[in-house]
């Protein structure tokens, strides 16, 4: 069993109450730089800042009452944390987080502030699952996962739906890809309403696990990330690995140089605060010079939580 | 004569194939911090990066071809100066702007892009007129005044048209001010659709000579503006001033401090780029303390040319 179109589209009646319908942005300068059109689905400005809020919102609407009164536990560097404290609060449960010690202070600061307990931890998945294994255990709570679960995926296969829908009709569609949960949603809607397009997934290379196990055909778990886009630390999830082995057609790496570079001109000249997870797409596009002339490239945005007081330039 | 609401009815069709209708944000955060429900008007996504770009279309596409052929002068800090050079390429016109040499470097680079010629001139308005009728007087061209010309005006009152159409029934609509081109298009919007809203007008206390002469009941010229809001040092025009003594209700200013802390909120919290300019009707609010509970006020944000390797904080 894996995540179908329809549950994409189940999780969007279920969460359209509770989450914004962002808009497309485009850029002419941009464009010209890459030469095609390019199309940004601006999730930064999405609830919780970031498209965390599609998945946690469909999951946590999901679960009986009952269930949800022992409250809900995951681990998160930041977007997923914040985007449970946001969907638990909107149902009165109590949301547990289990955050690296290294993550951004505005994201700490946002987990916070939506009413979410924070138990840091040493930033590797080691310590992320022993720290949230320990609460579970304590509270008989949910874990939700916060990429490899179905209704996560499903709730995150809403962006792309709704890119689609608001869109012209893309040739390409890019997201960047972490944990998969984004891609794995993306991809289902992709080739369920635009079957000709392709979906390529971008990378950190200093993260680059995704493709390394895309290429190997099995999951090969990132040791050391090292990129600035810390959104995108973790290893591709088991279900998500299995969605993007079927639906996804290619994934780029780039160098932290055009993560930065990238990052900026959309600053400059898109006029919008995005996370460097969310130049990822643009840095490949940057970094991997094609011929994409009159090529239409959905590419989703995926949040804007940073810590403008450290700017990477 | 003064400018009609019908004036800017029709610069509205005249300049809607080249600008963009830009969107209007909100934030829960922000307006839990004020109190009250606040609407920004987000021209900082408009073509150039500024309203400015209406008024410049306007004036432009009203011109006689053989008026045209000697090319358009002005002087102006900066964004008006992209938006003629913008409005003039929509017309294969030549562009000459006058900009004060601490003119931020993006600006004085997107004006260069744009593809119109720059004069250097020492930051005062009287360098800025001296070198802009030199110029005049070589080239018998048109000279368009950034702020204090009636087709202008007509095109800067399109934001709050726009914005009035598109949100709530406002009960305030706020705007910055410095040479009254915006202020004055947007009072005239705002006492046509929506006769019972409040129009406050935003100025830094460092260049406040709108406020004074407002006060006064005539004109009193800024002398040695004092703000990083670089859109508002100049004085208010004459003819911007007969109209905000008809419609403006008030006049508001704002610290340095709170302009920044303002641009910071939006930043942070709105996931957008706005330059200082932009940020001085909420840093009103925010020094202003008052009960505006249940009040709707419409806020149109100017513009984002801000260079980002040169923060406030």
């Amino acid at each position: 069993m894996t995540v179908t179109y329809q549950a994409i589209c189940q999780a969007h009646e279920r969460i359209k109450p509770f989450i914004h319908r962002t808009p497309i942005l485009t850029s002419r300068i941009i464009n010209e730089l890459v030469g095609a059109e390019l199309y940004f689905k601006c999730e930064n400005f999405q609830k919780g800042g970031a498209f965390k809020a599609r998945g946690a919102f469909n999951a946590v609407h999901s679960l009986p009452e009952t269930q949800l009164s022992k409250g809900v536990v995951t681990h998160s560097s930041g977007n997923h944390a914040a985007a449970l404290a946001l969907a638990c609060a909107s149902r009165q449960a109590k949301a547990t987080v289990v955050m690296p010690s290294n993550s951004p202070t505005p994201k700490k600061l946002a987990v916070a502030g939506y009413g979410a307990t924070i138990v840091e931890c040493e930033p590797t998945l080691a310590a992320r699952e022993a720290a949230a294994d320990k609460i579970l255990a304590d509270t008989l709570g949910t874990f939700l996962h916060p990429y490899d679960n179905d209704q996560i995926i499903a709730g995150q296969g809403t962006a792309a739906k709704e890119m689609i829908e608001d869109g012209p009709a893309f040739d390409i569609v890019m997201c960047p890809v972490g944990g998969g949960g984004l891609l794995a949603g993306t991809a289902i809607s992709v080739k369920e309403l635009l079957p000709n397009a392709k979906v390529i997934a971008a990378e950190p290379l200093g993260a680059d696990d995704a493709k390394r196990s895309f290429d190997a055909g099995h999951i090969i778990p990132q040791v050391q990330a090292n990129t600035i886009a810390d959104g995108l630390l973790t290893s591709v999830g088991e279900r998500n690995f299995v969605i993007m082995q079927d639906k996804v057609d290619e994934i780029l790496t780039a160098t932290e140089q055009n993560i930065v570079r990238a990052m900026r001109l959309i600053w400059q000249h898109m006029k919008i605060v995005i996370e460097p997870s969310s130049a990822v797409p643009l840095a490949c596009l940057l970094e991997h010079q094609r011929d994409l002339s009159g090529k239409r490239i959905g590419i989703i945005l995926t949040g804007g939580n940073v810590d403008i007081d450290k700017l990477p330039w």
